[in-house]
C-alpha cells in the first residue's frame, strides 16, 4: 500500500493541519499524554530523569526503509523498533519519544492512520510515551524521524569501546536476508536481552547489527586486534549464505564481546535459562594479527551496507 | 546557494557515509562531545537531568523553511533557533540536541559544511551540545530535523494554559514581514526574555509566535473569553500593515499574558531595565465576549498560516 492517496478525497490536504493533528492524537491514544506532558504546547515537559539518560534518533523513509509491500502499521512499528534496538544495544530501557513527520499533501489519511496506529501499538507494548512531534510538508516524500529517550536498565551502559584482545565475539539470533524475508520490519528489538547482558560483568562491549556484521564489527574491534571468525559458527537466517549473513543490513540483533577468561559454558547456560527461545552464538574472537586461529575468517575483504554510495 | 552540487565532484556521494560522518564531526567541532556522550555509539549517554526537562522537535526543509537565497550557515542556525524559540517559550534553558538529516546523494559537500558550521556556531553561542544524529538518503530533498532537550530556567515552566479572563496580552519585538525581510532566519531566540518572564509571578501563560499571532493567540485564550486587541498597539515590523503583523508566520517573538491586577507600569519598568533594547507591547486583553472594550479588534475573521493547505 502506497502512502499517497489515489483519490484527492482521501488526502491529508482535505483535513488541513489542525484537524490532522487532532486525528493523530486520537490515533496515538493513551501513549500520547496530555500537554504539557505531551503534544500541545511549545515543548513537552518530562519528569526529572532517574539517572543517566540515553538518546538516539532514526528515521523511516518511504522507498528507503520500507516500500508499498510493507503494511503501514508495520512501517510505523519499524520506526519505533529501529530506535528501540539502539536503546537495547546500550543495555537501556526506553522512556519517551518525539516524532517529526515530513509528508506530501497527497498522503492518504487512511494510510497515515494505520502508520500512527502501528507506531502506537508498538509504543504501548514497549511502554514508550510519544510526547511531542512536528508535521511538515514536502513534495513526493514520506519520511518520519523519531527521537527516543531512555535510561540505563542496569547499573551501567554498554558501549562499543570496551572490548579487548582475547574477547570472545557473540551474536543473538540469526543473520542475513532481512529484506527478502520481511525481518527488517517484523523483528523484535532485543531490549530484555540487552538489559540482561548489561548486568553480566563478563560482557565488555555491545552494539546492534544494522549495517551488516562485517561492517559493524569494526566498531567493536580493539586496536591492534583482528576479528577472527569461525565461518561455520555464524548463525544464518534460512536461505542466507555466509556472505549474506555477514553483509546484509537490518539484522537488528545484538553483537557483544565476552571477557576471554570468563566461564563461557556457564554464561551460555545462564542465557538458555533466561532466553530459552533465542539462539546465542559464539562466532569468533578478537585475536592479535600474528596469532590468528587456524581456519579463521577475517573481514578485510567484506563490507556491509555503506550509505550514500 | 542551492544544497545540490552542480558538479558531481562536489557531491556527498564522492565521500560515502563513513568519511561524511567524520567530516560532520569535524565541522561540528567542540559542540560535539566524544562518544558515548556524543556521536559514535548506538545512543548518546546524557547525565541525569537537574530537574524537569523540556523536549521539542522542529525541522528545516529546503524549499519550505528556506530557499537558495538563504546562506547555508543561516539555514543551519535557523534549524537550532526554531527549536530554541520553543524552549524560550516555556521559560527554559537549552541543553543538548540530536539531528536527523535526510539528503540527496547530490548534496554539495561545500554547502553541507556551511550548513553544519552555521548550526555549530549557533550551538556554541547558546551552549547546546549536539550529541547524536542520523544521516539518511532520499532523492531530491534536503531536510534536517532537530530534537532539542532543555530544562526549566526558573522554578516553573510557563505553558499555554494559564491565562484567565482579564489578563493583559503582551508581545516582544515587532511582527510581520518575516519572510521578505529575512527575519525568519536572522531572528534571535528570546531565551533570556523567556527565562526572565518565567520568574515574574504576574506572568501566567506564554508561547512563541510562529504561525502568526492571529492563529497562535487562540491557544492562549481562556474558555469563554475573547482576545480583544488594540489595533494601534500591535507592534509592526517596518513595512508591515496590521494584517501582515497578525497573520504572517515566523515572527519567533514571545506572546504572554499578565494578571490583569498586576502593576503593569512597574512590570514595564522592570522589563526596560533588564531588556532596554527590546520593545515590549501591551496589545490587548482577554475579555468576556459581552464586555469588549470600545474599538477592540477581535480575531474571528483573521487566520495565520495553516499548514497542509
Amino acid at each position: 500500500m502506497s502512502p499517497f492517496a489515489r483519490h484527492a478525497s482521501d488526502a491529508v490536504s482535505t483535513l488541513g493541519e489542525s484537524r490532522l493533528i487532532a486525528a493523530i492524537r486520537r490515533w496515538l491514544g493513551p501513549v500520547s499524554p496530555r500537554a504539557p506532558f505531551g503534544i500541545g504546547d511549545d515543548c513537552a515537559v518530562l519528569p526529572a530523569s532517574r539517572g543517566r539518560q540515553l538518546i538516539t534518533v532514526d528515521p523511516v523513509i518511504f522507498g528507503r526503509h520500507f516500500d508499498a509491500s510493507v503494511p503501514p502499521a508495520a512501517a510505523g512499528a519499524k520506526l519505533l523498533k529501529r530506535n528501540l534496538s539502539d536503546i537495547a544495544a546500550m543495555g537501556g530501557r526506553p522512556v519517551s519519544a518525539v516524532l517529526a513527520v515530513t509528508l506530501d499533501a497527497r498522503t492518504s489519511v487512511r494510510w497515515l492512520e494505520r502508520f500512527y496506529r502501528g507506531l502506537a501499538a508498538a509504543a504501548r507494548r514497549y511502554r514508550v510515551k510519544v510526547v511531542g512531534g512536528d508535521l511538515a510538508q514536502a513534495d513526493g516524500i514520506f519520511a518520519a524521524s523519531l527521537t527516543l529517550l531512555g535510561e540505563a536498565a542496569a547499573g551501567r551502559v554498554l558501549t562499543r569501546t570496551g572490548a579487548r584482545t582475547g574477547d570472545r565475539i557473540c551474536v543473538t539470533g540469526t543473520l542475513g536476508r532481512s529484506l527478502p524475508t520481511g525481518h527488517h520490519h517484523r523483528f523484535v528489538p532485543r531490549l530484555a536481552e540487552g538489559a540482561w547482558l548489561a548486568r553480566q560483568p563478563a560482557v565488555r562491549s555491545m552494539m546492534d547489527i544494522s549495517d551488516g556484521l562485517a561492517k559493524d564489527l569494526h566498531a567493536l574491534t580493539p586496536r591492534r586486534a583482528v576479528a577472527a571468525l569461525a565461518p561455520d559458527a555464524v548463525p544464518r537466517r534460512r536461505g542466507a549464505d555466509l556472505r549474506a549473513a555477514l553483509t546484509d543490513g537490518e539484522d537488528y540483533e545484538l553483537v557483544f564481546t565476552l571477557d576471554g577468561r570468563a566461564d563461557i559454558a556457564g554464561f551460555a547456560r545462564a542465557w538458555r535459562r533466561r532466553f530459552p527461545r533465542l539462539r546465542l552464538s559464539e562466532i569468533g574472537v578478537f585475536a592479535a594479527p600474528d596469532r590468528l586461529p587456524a581456519g579463521a575468517l577475517t573481514l578485510g575483504a567484506l563490507h556491509g551496507y555503506e550509505h550514500l554510495r
